[in-house]
């Protein structure tokens, strides 16, 4: 594409623009480092080996993690959350989550309740995607082990109360997992301020990195079984998965290519800071909101103006179907937007979209205040037409 | 590194140089496509899905597969095979496998025989690591579902006889997976012909694609639970991962960069013939080995001068570590190989390495004699001072 005129709000789905520095960090990567890092002791792998590890430091930075090589990399926040959950909740385990998790979260969930005995609860967040704390609280069981959240709703862009589930999760010594995939790079997430115990998070949205990227920090009291199993360089002699981390969770050739990107990408945001950049997608999506409250066909979905959330704002529009919707923005305006269900079924039923799906606008680093005014205007024209 | 005077001896961890139209493939991927494949309907991501679709054309191409849906892509062998191992192998089954196999083929299988009932038989090769067919018939039992092999040692170079064990394999009903770590886009594979029901394959060693790809080939015949639920765009209403391929093995965003990068390399071994490079490399070793075996403080692993291997020669010198060795390669004479285990401490026991591990010399597409020659050369050289 690389069309400057085309104007991209689907950074909910993978951020873009990337950063040039994220392009070369990959770049440089595939033409200068042969060999797996670990694996090898000519310079070539030395130099991998650092990749992997600046990645970490990077994140490490980032997240306020003590040990780095409680970050494990991963091919995306799925890998992750698949490696979180399945890693730790056992047969006869209770586990909490909500009605806005993505499918990421529901379909694992699902996967262990049909073939192991676990059963799992999923609680309701108002129609705005918004959650009282006290209604994971009701749900809490003798064998509640597990509390998994989604920091912010990939189709409302409401924010979940992290600090206060996190401080009910320890009073009743149930571990918490929370999905960073629209929250990592756009809010501030400090897992040990906030007493996260595993934080599975995407390397290509918020992070700023290429696709194919992501990863999972583990605090050091929990002990997750890995995944996958294979070679990773250390103990080839044992039969079994090295429990030394990383290692134990990165079996087989990691994307160093990728991570090289993801840690120029986290390097740019760490320059930015989180803090204003979060301020700065505030104050978009405000903008947004503002401009589209005024179309009486519109209905904008999530939390109400003024109210805290991420970059997105999901909207209907009386007479069209939001699959349509997009592709007139995207053909007729050059404008890029994403229709449909989101992999969120539950937080469609709960924001009363589950027949209609929805269009999704959602803002990244680079979108400015002309492409924000671009789509609003785009939407009252075609609105005018329907 | 992009030092012309290097020489990269360490292709069966990774091939390098990667090939400039990987470089551009992935490159344009980065900086033109935003969104995720599958689940946008905007130009962007449209571009994305064809970017999947043409990968998994050149890979269907190249292993003669019917419907290329039955190609699914991962983060690497690692995955692919704990997919294919994890998702088909039931407790109570019998696996047979060999003493090749490579720590990402054994760790899952120990792990199955800790946690499930199943039972895993290694069949000895040679100890230059040929494989007499007649030993896997000897080792069936009435409960053996699945045989695993490893197209080619990642240590000794050796191939094994797929099409006979593939024939055996049907004879029995049982199914076979190979693991195409070391030989895909060196030797023929030809999934339809062969009679392969299951195939592992990496992307960034014969392929010639960035680290990060690889994947899996399933027969329509085999009914594999996937290792992994998530969001994959479609079907985004029902809470289990749907049945549809590739959608079933490919939950969450994928490395579209990278595969983009897997395809143009798939395209140029297309353009070379697997034939001709399987040629190539067994000259180039036919000459290592040549210039090696006058030097009698080297023992040379693996079959015979003059027999089938890959490009791969792992060799031990008198009276120096493997480490050490590969050490003064690099830093003395600019040669990259690896030393070590490999990830494959049965092979070595078999070769009679178990105690001081290997240097692995391998080669690639981009290797010329000049650089075998070199490499002949600086062995000669430091055996004088040892």
């Amino acid at each position: 594409m690389n069309d400057k005129s085309y104007i991209y709000l689907d950074n909910a789905a993978t951020s873009w623009p990337k950063p040039p520095e994220v392009l070369t960090a990959v770049t440089d990567a595939i033409r200068d480092d042969g060999a797996n890092p670990g694996r090898g002791s000519h310079a070539m792998a030395v130099r991998a080996s650092r990749i992997l590890f600046d990645g970490r430091k990077q994140l490490g930075k980032l997240f306020n993690v003590k040990d780095v090589n409680d970050i494990v990399f991963t091919s995306n926040t799925t890998m992750a959350l698949n490696m979180a959950i399945k890693g730790f909740i056992k047969s006869g385990d209770h586990v909490i989550a909500t009605s806005i998790e993505h499918n990421s979260v529901r379909r694992p969930l699902y996967e262990l309740e049909q073939t192991q005995q676990v059963s799992v609860t999923f609680v309701n967040t108002s129609y705005t995607g918004e959650l009282d704390v006290t209604e994971i609280q009701r749900s809490i069981q003798s064998n509640t082990k597990l509390i998994i959240v989604s920091h912010s709703s990939n189709l409302l862009g409401s924010i979940m109360p992290i600090e206060q589930i996190a401080e009910l999760a320890k009073r009743h010594n149930i571990k918490l997992l929370v999905d960073g995939a629209q929250s990592v790079g756009i809010l501030p997430v400090d897992v040990t301020a906030l007493g996260i115990d595993m934080l599975a998070f995407p390397g290509h949205k918020g992070l700023l990195g290429p696709q194919g990227t992501g990863g999972l920090y583990i605090s050091p009291q929990i002990d997750l079984a890995p995944l996958m199993q294979g070679g990773t360089g250390s103990q080839s002699e044992t039969p079994f998965q090295p429990l030394v981390r990383p290692d134990r969770y990165e079996a087989g050739t990691p994307n160093t290519p990728g991570i090289a990107g993801l840690a120029a990408g986290v390097k740019i945001v760490l320059a930015n800071t989180v803090e204003k950049i979060a301020e700065q997608q505030w104050q978009l999506t405000q903008r947004m909101m503002e401009g589209l409250i005024r179309q009486n066909k519109v209905s904008l979905l999530g939390p109400t103006f003024g109210k805290p959330r991420t970059g997105i704002v999901s909207l209907v529009m009386d007479h069209i179907d939001s699959s349509e919707l997009s592709f007139i923005l995207d053909q007729h305006y050059k404008i890029a937007v994403r229709a449909g269900f989101h992999c969120t079924p539950l937080a469609h039923q709960i924001a009363g979209t589950g027949q209609t799906g929805a269009v999704r606008a959602s803002i990244g680093l680079y979108t400015t205040e002309a492409e924000v005014d671009a789509f609003i205007d785009a939407i009252h024209d075609i609105a005018k037409q329907y």
